[in-house]
């Protein structure tokens, strides 16, 4: 069983800035979502629409933007309510690292440089010169290649694979399946068609507080370094080409696919199932829509969609009217048929037109 | 070597109340397709078309619609065609379940509730106060964290990853490399762009009879539960995110994307590489196009394509005149000429009409 | 430490058969990319346009096509210059291969022939009857199903899969992740909305020289076989359906999804996120643009874009005007004001057109 610890709403209040309204001694335990809270937990609104859920809700206090404020329920009141909500539930929950040592089936190489708080999971696999932070965890399954790095209070969750030489920063998350490290896609070809594989002998490095999704695939570089920078959030079933750079704090939704040698400026954001050409730069803040294709560089601070993307506002509007093909086609026959019958009035014929 | 069952066709034909042509004592030890088919094997035909290539068919016997006996070959007649060719291969197929116990290289957590009867393979790894029923099945290198269920007779292939806490029904096949219960995707970010992982303490529930693809990815809830109804049917590489709520019968073509809170009716069907956006709802039997973008509610019954999905008949016509586009374009510009033309002779200039 | 070699200039051309300006015995041993190369190394460029950046590359040789000759640093002149890099880039990393056995955790099954030059990681998994070739290396955590067959030089990445009964050619690649012969996704469906599985009784043929990247799903057939034929190179993230044929020297780039019983004639180039049908025909050479959506036999030598997909410079057509789709519109809604005038000079009402 894990141990509860309570704490005084004033408590978590002064933890993200929040004013409070109620009684600031009330205990809470744990956070939980509207509908699911129970007496002793805090939980959260965004809006003022969800007020009217909020008065039902059995939590013991509210996390609400400012005027959002409850009656007769003690609130936190913070303007980055969403920030909030997610600070106070990940110190409520926090606790301290539980070191479980190196487990009797894990295979650790030559020269690797452990500390001791650490823990290593059932059946994982370290090749040589591999060098692990303080306070990493590593769940079953997990591969690190040889000479790999993980920076301290990171974890690989079961069965990810980190291939030879790449370097992952402090407070990384990767989640179940997601492989990072293996081979870029090149080849060259021939003139019968034959390809050579072009050697990958590059790395990837991973930066302080990236986050990536469960079977996720980030290519090695093939020369040079791929690089996620720090910040970065990355889905599940991401693909990320070799030698891509994306800049920090940028959002790739799932199943985005971003191919060689693209770079992204700082918090750029791509929708799910976004795709990417190679050797392109998006800059800063560049926003992109699910499923767009991206085909150019998109100047910073634009928001794109469709394939091949355009200016949102203005694939908003040609996506409108694609579904209003029909009947602009039909407008058009109409036109036609009126022209024709203008010009027959005047006293031209089709025939003559076409000469 | 596995032993040859063999079966009467009267005995198949019951199986799956079908009527016989030919002699019901003709034996069948397996299924096969029509081209592969030796004597001893059945094969089968959906329609009228298939009928000159069964003549050909070196089956000893042929499961057909009504409408399609073969001349000079037993035939099981069966209405629902490919679910009785389907339940006859089945049965053929089946074995009693071969409990090979825990593989001492498998790693068992603490306070597990495990039968007898069961099949743990070589490097397996279970958390604690892990339950499995009767009759399970776990794969080489699968790992189950801490406190999951997994219902009698489920199958979990090579490398699946079930994260803590979420639950199997019975009969639940999950093939490998897929990963159920990692994170969903969830952030909020202050003004100074640093994102906030919020934390994801919900669990996915997938509920009996259900299949999952090969390194499909199924994320747990933020609260509460992400749920898979019975009989649901994912392919590879499809992607659900927290909170998603999938209903009975559903299936989801490979390389689909569902976003968070999104939930599905009954027997909805996405067509390969479909997306859906987050907090909609798809009604019951809700088809959608193979390669579509949801970004709006579903009602139930409707058929859609496209990206934004429209109606499916509506966007086959706009995706038909999109590919006559520069027809249009070129009508366009045709009508623009002539009502210039026809307005000259009208003694009307462009330069008047611009006023 | 890996040992160095060096090799001369004159080796290096005659190993691709390319001319030699300046020094042919300048001491070359390893390849590295324009920027990052030093002295010692090989560099190369792909055209006239890199030149300048050659010049001041620190790379002791560079590799340049005809034409493009630098002046003051030996150049190995070649006419298919990304295939010499490649080939002579292979050739400075070939090592001869390190036979570290079958590693002490490995678990072999019955009846698996095993040649003693082999690398078999930590906690690989064989079942019986496994036949493996000269200089294979299978990587920690890899499992390999009953019967399953891997030709000489192949190398499995970490946790990868290969179910039952499949069989791999020589010098084939798998990385990290894959999974290669799951189960088709096949079902009968009554008309109750209950699903009953078809059985996959089949299996994935993989032939030489074939590359299938991280996390790549390939589906076993129904019956018979899926096939990937010699020389076919698969990204990251691909899904490819049972029965599916590739044929030789395809590419298939990342999160491409091919639907059952697809075949793929020889050559023939699906780039990123293409998807294509079930049951369709792709002839010789054909050529997909990225994302498009294949619903039809496209014919041997095409270039098709889109989703329905069609001829590639129709498409761009018809993608340029899509974004114009407002204009259009816009000039519809003038046209129409304009016939109605010129109507209305002629003594014509909108009334009497809609009779």
């Amino acid at each position: 069983m894990q141990e509860t610890h309570t704490f005084t709403l004033k408590e978590l209040a002064e933890l993200v800035g929040g004013q409070i309204q109620g009684d600031p001694k009330t205990e809470i335990r744990a956070l939980n979502g509207l509908e699911l809270a129970s007496p002793g937990e805090i939980t959260f609104i965004l809006d003022a629409k969800q007020r009217r859920q909020a008065e039902e809700t059995q939590a013991s206090a509210c996390i609400v933007p400012p005027g959002c404020e409850l009656t007769g329920k003690p609130c936190i009141i913070a303007v980055e309510t969403a920030v909030a909500a997610a600070r106070i539930h990940t110190f409520l929950l926090a606790r301290p690292f539980q070191a479980t040592g190196i487990h009797p089936t894990a295979i650790i190489g030559k020269d690797c440089a452990i500390p001791e708080a650490v823990s290593i999971g059932p059946h994982v696999v370290l090749g040589r010169g591999v060098r692990l932070g303080e306070r990493v965890r590593i769940d079953a399954g997990a591969v690190l290649e040889d000479h790999v790095v993980l920076g301290e209070d990171s974890v690989l969750h079961a069965n990810v694979v980190i291939k030879q030489g790449c370097t992952l920063g402090k407070r990384v998350i990767v989640h179940a399946g997601a492989v990072i490290g293996s081979d870029g896609f090149g080849f060259a070809t021939d003139q019968q068609g034959r390809h050579y594989k072009k050697p990958q002998v590059g790395t990837v490095r991973i930066d302080d507080d990236v986050e990536i999704g469960a079977n996720t695939c980030i290519d090695r570089a093939a020369f040079g370094q791929t690089w996620i920078k720090s910040g970065v959030k990355i889905d599940n079933l991401v693909m990320i080409g070799h030698n891509v750079v994306i800049g920090e704090g940028s959002i790739l939704v799932a199943q985005v696919g971003i191919a060689g040698s693209t770079t992204l400026g700082h918090h750029v954001v791509l929708a799910a199932k976004a795709g990417v050409a190679g050797h392109l730069h998006l800059g800063d803040g560049v926003q992109v829509a699910a499923k767009s294709g991206i085909h150019s560089n998109i100047p910073a601070g634009t928001t794109v969609g469709g394939s091949p993307a355009i200016e949102a506002r203005k694939w908003m509007k040609s996506a409108g009217l694609y579904n209003r093909l029909p009947e602009m086609n039909k407008e058009l026959r109409n036109l036609r048929r009126e022209v024709e019958e203008l010009k027959a009035a005047l006293g031209k014929t089709p025939e003559q037109e076409n000469k």
